[in-house]
């Protein structure tokens, strides 16, 4: 059970958080503070938080938890904002889609304080964003990746699993940079490719038409690409290593099947067809073991 | 309403049709063929054909309303196979995905007949094939298209029109060109790209340990990679001068993304992801005017 949550950003992932900590009652009272006042007065508004806070400063004063939800490449400045208030007591964690660069601007602005620091990346969200999307079960039944570095205390490592497991997820533990390799394979390149399906299509005279007869694959296959620009950006700069070799693989293996139709080798196409179908018809989204 | 269905093809799409019609009470008897004998045995033993047919062309006889549910590809030899008994007064109607070869197949076979045939694109579809899946509701509320050809007879159009009405489908018309364009764009190259990145994560030495880690986002983008091989191999070679041409198309609008995430050029990325944002957002399944 915690006192006070110091909520640094109060869109839809961390109103969220706020919303299923207090229907969990692992908390008492949010603090909450946003950049843009009128989004921490929403936030108030609904609900969602407590009481609002002018900085983010003072949203971790008195706070025994503390959720950054903010665009990965604010960050940096975010723990600048707050590390004269951090101590060792104080439990404080993100929710960032890319976790080196988050582990190294903590390195460099947290230092004798980057223990009390767990990197987090809940693995859910919405193609829809902002504190009107709050949610109290976007994290139900979700996994979320911890990635502790060797300076994490062991006691705040254990009180970020037990927080995440009350909400109901299954925690895995992994490098910050086993996680970036495998986030920009499986959600940042998709992200990249639907983004540039989209503009690719609409960037045609009969893009509009097209898009009128689109159907269900498309509907999901797309769907992807509504996410919001601010925060997508972020990520992908932030991975962007990982991510254009994950692209390169996607275009080695597009161009082989260009190949395969332009030389209509109906056999090596059918053959790389089925070899996607029974990963994807065998895949099954899973909670792997810690 | 019709005495009876020749079905030719019992799968997911040929066994789905039957069983909107009979549901529907608009056709007194369906006789069914499939390459496969255990296929059309399994069809007859659900209910979804009353007879079993051990030709195309026996399942042709005697019936006023004939649907061809194959692989675009056997489109032509099937023809060839019933093109004895096809007469002016039968409605011949396909499910294919693509329409332009389906045409310039019907040509060469059907000649004088050929204004019988009403060329048939639904907008629908499973990720799982066979008779197994089919459902009388696959049609409901669906999009067909119908792409005559100037050879076609009106008064099959119209017949064609009204049933895929009574199965409550909204009815477009286009030529086959234009079809085959615009389903490159929307569903062909989706396609492409979903089996090439499943492709591309599974050829790496890390590969499945990135699909365990996979989430929401991956699911719906690469559903459609767990479709029929086969179905798609046809689909993708029918197709391929559009399909290279849209690939093309999607290949450019990604290199120019991945070219303002080398120069971290945010403010550029920004704006295209918020373009591929909007477009997505303000999109919506839709039917299109006649």
């Amino acid at each position: 059970m915690f006192e006070q949550l110091g909520l640094i950003g109060c869109g839809l992932m961390g109103g969220s958080f706020a919303l299923a900590l207090k229907r969990a009652g692992l908390v008492k009272r949010v603090v909450g503070y946003s950049k843009s006042p009128s989004t921490t007065e929403r936030a108030r508004q609904m609900g969602v938080i407590d009481v609002e806070a002018p900085s983010a400063l003072l949203a971790v004063s008195g706070a025994d938890i503390v959720l950054l939800a903010v665009p990965v490449a604010a960050t940096e400045a975010t723990l600048k904002a707050i590390r004269h208030l951090v101590n060792n007591d104080m439990l404080i964690m993100d929710v960032g889609s890319t976790k080196r660069d988050v582990v190294d601007s903590a390195r460099r602005v947290l230092r004798d304080h980057i223990g009390s620091f767990v990197p987090c990346h809940p693995i859910t969200g919405k193609e829809v964003s902002g504190v009107e999307h709050a949610d109290p079960d976007l994290y139900t039944g979700k996994t979320v990746i911890l990635t502790p570095i060797e300076r994490t205390q062991l006691a705040q490592l254990r009180r970020a699993a037990e927080v995440w497991e009350a909400l109901q997820c299954h925690v895995v533990q992994m490098s910050p940079d086993a996680h970036d390799a495998a986030f920009a394979a499986v959600s940042h390149l998709p992200h990249l490719i639907a983004f540039a399906l989209m503009n690719g299509i609409t960037g045609q005279a009969s893009g509009k038409e097209f898009l009128s007869l689109a159907g269900p694959g498309f509907r999901d296959f797309t769907r992807i690409a509504a996410s919001d620009p601010k925060m997508w950006r972020d990520v992908l700069l932030a991975n962007r290593q990982e991510l254009l070799e994950q692209s390169g693989q996607f275009q080695r293996a597009l161009q082989a099947m260009e190949a395969m139709i332009t030389n209509n080798n109906g056999e090596a196409l059918e053959e790389s067809i089925a070899s996607a179908s029974r990963a994807r018809a065998g895949w099954r989204m899973g909670f792997p073991k810690k």
